[in-house]
């Protein structure tokens, strides 16, 4: 599939980097973030709609490179604010070195990601780096936002939606829509690949919620339970609120708010309410509805069906953790 | 005087805008570092040499803001690794807030400050953000050196000039330069301009080192003697080491591998150490050169007689803190 091969081309461009200039102890943590993996889903979005609207997805790479290294960027500061130790299975940067090294690694890394885009002309450039600007304060407003919704009891589904579209979804759409920007496609194409990325987006989000609960552990590569544990409000949980009856809310709400040291038998009360209340099914059906919302973008596209099926078979492969 | 007619306009310009936005959390911080004060001394020279090139000044007003907020970012992160309670008299960011705050909040400056070039057309806009990332770069470069620095005992007075003039001269220089990008001027002239500020703030910089010792307490707004307190190698310390004999030498390395509570006798000390070695006379001529070198630019660039006498008076006004 092609997107092996977006991968392999935007990893030699990633490596063929000298990341380790002077002062090393400001580039090294850059490097080791950058080196340590993860699939590399953003770059690759932008090498594909960069392929799908002019046939030539080489020229995306600075771009591409540019998402990637924000996106490391937010982790690095996140994983400071979350106090998190490990990353990928490795050492967060705070956690190698400290945590001036990640603020200040950090914020070198979001200026990174703005000069790849010295490598366009002029109009491109503004193009993306306004696009990245808005995006990259989007994704400030959800971290934001995710913190502020820790201490609040009267948290909408509609909130949490939007809070998980600024998170993670912007970025994915914004991913697409550079690619989209360098290969000069029209803009409302470019807008339509934009939409099909913020719905694929939030489909994916609320696949890992459910996949946190009701997932399996071999293939989900974090613990199942994690988000009960630490008392999340994800949609799980606050669709529950609105559908169970009231003692089923309370003693939910009950349980999310101890923090207990021994979790399982928390962990197995917690999936009985939301499995007695039809939460897998409500949340399945929400996933798809934003899939199918993705998919239909692509009828109104100006592109070959080829490239709307490569799309649609892109979709698929990253929805394909639920069945 | 003009500067003060540029400082009201640009915090008029500053106080106009709505800062706090939704999700309040994240943007209050950066409305209560903006309204603490400070000289503004960075949106100044980037209206002034917009004023110089172009007799507009107004146009400018978005680049200078976007220094300011640059400006302002780094001294919330900076606090946050100084570990600094108070900053202008009143507390920190992460001391009103919390740390978390205090790195989300100054990632959301580093972005808007990018945004506000957005006023620009694509080719001064591009101009603009390259100028910015690189020098948003060197500033985190010497920041790093300057934390290196700490636990370093072999650094050089050249690397000690390159260290200050990365970490708060280049964006002086910069100031100016985008100034001077906004009113279009001729490339040399916005090169020469870049000098001139960027000597111009090392000349600034060696006059803190100086002002920190020998200064006056009343006008110099901070403690005397603080880097000798904090052991910090500056320009007087590093110049001692070169010119005075072995036991001397020895003497002021035992005064900085040490930490005092009570500091009085060894303030007193050094600065007899620096005064019988001549640092004071050495460092004033040091920042005079550095002063003179900023004045000589002026004599090359493409301006009226009026504009340079302009500029050298706010070299003189900057520099008069020394007699």
């Amino acid at each position: 599939m092609d997107i092996l091969h977006y991968q392999q081309e935007f990893l030699q461009y990633l490596t063929s980097k000298n990341w380790i200039q002077e002062p090393k102890n400001l580039y090294e943590p850059v490097d080791y973030i950058l080196q340590i993996g993860g699939k590399r889903i953003r770059p690759v979005l932008t090498l594909m709609a960069a392929d799908i609207f002019s046939n030539d997805f080489k020229k995306a790479l600075p771009a591409a490179l540019s998402i990637e290294v924000f996106h490391n960027f937010t982790l690095v500061h996140d994983d400071i604010m979350d106090d998190a130790p490990l990353r990928r299975g490795k050492a967060t940067v705070h956690e190698k070195w400290d945590i001036n090294t990640g603020i200040l690694s950090g914020d070198a890394m979001l200026i990174l990601a703005y000069q790849y885009f010295e490598n366009y002309e002029a109009k491109i450039f503004q193009k993306l780096a306004k696009l990245f600007s808005k995006t990259a304060l989007e994704v400030c407003d959800g971290q934001q936002l995710d913190v502020d919704f820790e201490t609040r009891n009267d948290v909408t589904i509609e909130e949490y939606i939007n809070m998980i579209c600024l998170k993670t979804s912007v970025l994915v759409a914004a991913a697409l829509k550079m690619g989209a920007i360098v290969a000069e496609t029209n803009e409302e194409n470019a807008n339509l690949i934009y939409d099909f990325g913020l719905n694929l987006g939030l489909a994916f989000q609320l696949q890992d919620d459910y996949l946190d609960t009701f997932g399996d552990s071999e293939t989900f590569g974090k613990q199942i339970g994690g988000d009960i544990i630490e008392n999340k409000k994800t949609f799980l949980y606050l669709k529950t609120l609105k559908v169970a009856d009231t003692e089923t809310v309370n003693k939910l709400k009950y349980y999310y708010r101890k923090k207990l040291k021994e979790n399982t038998l928390k962990i197995i009360d917690v999936t009985r309410i939301f499995k007695m209340n039809n939460i897998p099914f409500l949340i399945t059906k929400e996933i798809e509805d934003y899939t199918q919302k993705a998919f239909d973008t692509l009828s109104k596209m100006d592109i070959s069906n080829e490239n709307k099926q490569k799309l649609k078979a892109f979709g698929m492969w990253l929805m394909k953790r639920t069945v």
